[in-house]
């Protein structure tokens, strides 16, 4: 057990504000030390947590929550905020049933200002409360912090636009990485990191710094002096980050993210401006642990790991992720018009070995759905076949363009959504229980949904043998593998039990609880592997032989794929819809989240048996 | 009827490269004249396309289509692009069922390499095609024409990050009108103002060259020789835009729009880059047809009109979105709390009246609907109870914040879907017939859909009184003005005729069409004024009275009203759901659209006189 002697001081923002400044590093040390313990034990968001200790200090220091408004784009930064605002004690609930989410939520604590969850929401929501706070007459500061990754998704430049044009004090921390989820991309980042080069300046001023400190008495005063004396000589000769200037911010950086002085220094500066400014913070992912510095991708969103080695407790089973992009690679080597691309998630969504092998035809365009979907539209016009490889829940920034750029035009796109369905520990931010119902609005779009990984590897080939906009959903984690000789037909239905007078029809994972749930009874078992097309031959068979239809979904129950075939059936039919309810799914386990939404086999076998 | 010597001679692209060089301007004389006469009889988008015709000439000049690619942003200047590409005699069909769409079509022509609408796709799309072409090792350019209203788009931001790090021969073309549809915004804009006053050396340039050009004999061949030491001088003298080029662009301009020859020559200059490349164009909308330069903005899109004066032919009743406009404006003052946003739409949703009765709580973001949605979840986390006035078609945009930002923690924010269904002439990129099925997806948000003016605004007034996000969808257009004494109640529906054997419910604008279609008839008729909260006690009045509910909506039939309320009808109960299909609704009149979409009076009382 580690010895905590200043973190266990604080239980409240205002123990934090007791603690002498001088402490601070060794604060850092302890938060670095609990946040590893503590994630070690129930996984978590590691890297960057460890990557913001200094700046959340800092930022708490300076600023003065609820008061003054701290946003947190994506919230993979939040944890130290938690622990220092009163939720040292809860932490060790993260990401549990009833206890702490793995993101900022208003309802937990006064001191989160605004959920997040998806990127690139911090400087829109932050230049809201700021125009609230001047309407309302009222004082604070609102910052916004955001990682460089973050910046690359259009939302942030939308803001920055409105923003720099409001002329209001919004301020804004650019913490940056050097790498955002698996390293940046984009002509900014490029951009960004010749401003960093100037850092180097930076790095030996601080060395100077560093010795001068070292000397006793003399030292701090001495060391503060040339502190200031580099803050004059800085704005003569870094380079301005003139992109940012040209945005209407008066741009601030780069300041070292480890550097709790520093960074305290530069906060005190910026919010004694009356109009728009930028930070631009360095830091490193991981920091302070060295399993994640050396791998932060890894480190980034992980399960339960040893904390001496950094080796994962779980031995996992072949992911749904690797079955997809090693199929793909299998693919793309006898058809060169395979292209794939991804919004910063190479890694998450499985395409790392397509990258390697095929990195022509690879494409990671950053946190940037919107892009990638029209991006592969102009492929799929001029030829290729794109595979666009997105979480289910992060497909939702891309609607309109995959209804308006791919669906009404019909073009050969294929949708890979990942984590589709109850996804757990992240929570009600990143459920994938809305992609069957969004989908389905659109025109032209096949939907296929495997419930084994075999269905998976040969629904993927057969999306990319039809010419026509296609999607998959599959689960996070790992689907059963399934029968390898089975064949998949387009929009054809696999009948498990035969249909009778009760038939239930299942989709995905869930499909899995219903065979356990009809486990033994006299009832029909339909996996229904294409919402769309559906399969024509096993309705019409169930409109002439069925009673009472009960389908099973993991996405919402209203308007899914029992709402989608409810005006198929016969009019004499009763239909029961099982799904996610209406009602926000907070994060659990997915086996806790099937029975809040009553669509374990248990609640399933109930329904069943009620209409027998 | 005008004449047109050179005009009348295009019917093909390749009829335009055969008109000698010298004749371009008298050839834009003609465009104009023809745009102008088309437009005043059919209506459509004029000043855009009237400002982009020198620009259009020469890309075409430039260029050869289809081997070489251009996207049109938007598609608002495609009409010049149209016409040359063998559309001239077509075009008198323009926005009429079965005629020409008012934006590129691919099937349309093989020259329409990419289908538009909604804005800031281009440069996504064209990126796409770019790396089909390099990876299929075809030939050709491929260019990406973009006002600078779509430029705020974040979208756009998003493929320049990526396209600039690509280093492929992207060309963009910033066709820069000062002024998007109703006044640019942003910080970006002002920037760009900037480096456009630098256009006043061009101007005095230009001077000198139309004097030297008008030397007889030498003339010319001097002002050639002007011209290109011009250019050699600019590179030296004009500041560039460094914010293009920290995105990794070679920036050219800015240049004249209406200027064909500098136009040719700095279009050949970029397409013999083998990077990306952005020229700034300069262009005036509404060029040359004087009603629409003094006023671009009421001729960005207009009905038909008196080609003489610029009057609109037809006297518009109030529209919708006057009365939603009129409404806020009276809530606001009584209530300070009350901000207004739009994303470069404050026209168009009838926010003008707002805007200038209180500027300080007025938001144009530009074309920024995601940025729009979030900041206004900021807003009203801030405690301001922002109002957001989209078009239902571009509210697809904002798909996740709308779910992400606002329902998942339920922040009352108002939307105003405007142009919500069957929107006519604009065809299928502009149908607002997805909202419901995408708002009735997201949780905590309540539907509101009123049939008449008066109900709109009490339903507004009503959804600002309650504490939890709302939306309200009205129809392009008048409403019939309605009852005024009539009261609106959260959640309740209007029983029109009384619950029976058969009752019709129906919703929004088609409500009208449903009423007539009983008319004389013995059938239940409800106005559902609320999707969600529904009515639970007429819920159950039909569910103890009914044989048959037929619902009538103008939104997508399958996952709309009718499929959402489909699991609250008792078992028995016949449901026929009446709506929009699943085939794509193209431009025609709304009255074609119904017909097309089987939701006429006429095929609403088939379907009701066939189940009595």
């Amino acid at each position: 057990m580690e010895e905590y002697h200043i973190l266990n001081k604080i239980n409240s923002i205002e123990d934090f504000k007791k603690i002498d400044k001088k402490d601070y590093p060794a604060l850092a040390d302890e938060l670095r030390s609990f946040l590893v313990s503590a994630v070690s034990e129930h996984g978590g968001h590691l890297a960057s947590n460890l990557g913001a200790v200094e700046l959340v200090i800092a930022l708490h220091h300076v600023f003065s929550t609820p008061k003054d408004k701290i946003v947190f784009d994506v919230g993979h930064q939040s944890y130290v905020h938690k622990i220092l605002t009163g939720r040292r004690e809860a932490f060790k609930t993260l990401r549990t049933k009833g206890g702490l989410g793995g993101f900022p939520k208003r309802r937990e604590s006064e001191h989160d200002s605004f959920d997040t969850g998806h990127s690139s929401t911090s400087i829109s929501a932050a230049l809201g409360m700021l125009r609230a706070k001047k309407l309302l007459g009222e004082e604070g500061s609102v910052v916004a912090v955001i990682g460089d990754g973050a910046m690359t998704g259009g939302m942030s430049f939308e803001a920055l636009n409105d923003a720099g044009q409001s002329k209001l004090p919004l301020l804004v921390i650019l913490n940056d990485n050097e790498m955002s989820i698996s390293g940046n991309v984009g002509a900014l980042s490029n951009y960004f990191s010749k401003v960093r080069t100037s850092k180097r300046y930076l790095l030996f001023k601080r060395n100077i710094e560093n010795f001068l400190s070292s000397i006793p008495k003399i030292g701090r005063p001495l060391a503060n002096w040339v502190y200031r004396l580099k803050n004059r000589i800085k704005y003569f000769l870094l380079p301005k980050n003139i992109w940012f200037e040209a945005m209407g911010f008066t741009y601030l950086g780069p300041i070292d993210g480890h550097d709790t002085e520093a960074l305290i220094a530069v906060l005190k500066q910026a919010s004694a401006f009356k109009w728009p400014a930028l930070v631009h913070v360095v830091s490193k992912k991981g920091k302070g642990y060295m399993p994640a510095q050396l791998n932060p991708e890894r480190f980034h969103g992980i399960g339960p790991f040893d904390k001496e080695t950094g080796a994962e407790k779980s031995k996992k089973a072949r992911s749904n992720s690797a079955v997809f992009g090693d199929a793909l690679v299998r693919l793309a080597e006898n058809d060169n018009r395979i292209a794939a691309i991804t919004a910063a998630m190479s890694n998450g969504t499985g395409l790392s070995a397509f990258e390697h092998r095929f990195p022509e035809r690879f494409f990671d365009v950053g946190i940037a759905e919107q892009h990638a979907v029209t991006m592969a539209a102009g492929m799929a016009a001029g030829g290729l076949r794109p595979v666009v490889a997105i979480y289910s829940t992060f497909m939702q920034r891309a609607y309109d363009q995959a209804l308006h750029d791919v669906c009404l035009q019909s073009l050969p796109v294929l949708f890979a959504l990942d984590r589709a369905g109850l996804v757990g520990e992240d929570g009600e931010t990143h459920q994938g229980v809305y992609d069957m119902a969004y989908m389905l609005t659109m025109p032209n779009i096949a939907i296929a949904v495997p419930t084994t990984q075999c269905e998976l590897e040969k629904m993927i080939e057969l999306l990319l043998s039809i010419d026509m906009p296609a999607a998959i959903r599959y689960p996070r984690g790992a689907l059963p593998i399934g029968d390898p000789h089975k064949q998949i037909e387009f929009g054809k239905w696999d009948v498990i039990n035969p249909i009778s007078d009760v038939v239930v029809i299942a989709s995905g994972r869930v499909a899995e609880n219903a065979k356990n749930a009809c486990e033994g009874l006299n009832v029909g078992l339909v996996n229904a592997l294409f919402i769309r097309p559906f399969d024509e031959a096993v309705m019409a068979e169930i409109n002439k032989k069925a009673r009472c239809v009960i389908t099973v979904e993991d996405g919402i129950r209203t308007l899914g794929m029992g709402a989608y075939l409810s005006s198929h059936f016969k009019e004499n039919i009763k239909l029961i819809n099982l799904g996610v309810t209406e009602k926000i799914v907070e994060h659990a386990t997915v086996a806790q989240q099937d029975e809040q939404c009553s669509i374990s086999a248990c609640q399933i076998r109930k329904v069943v048996e009620e209409n027998l």
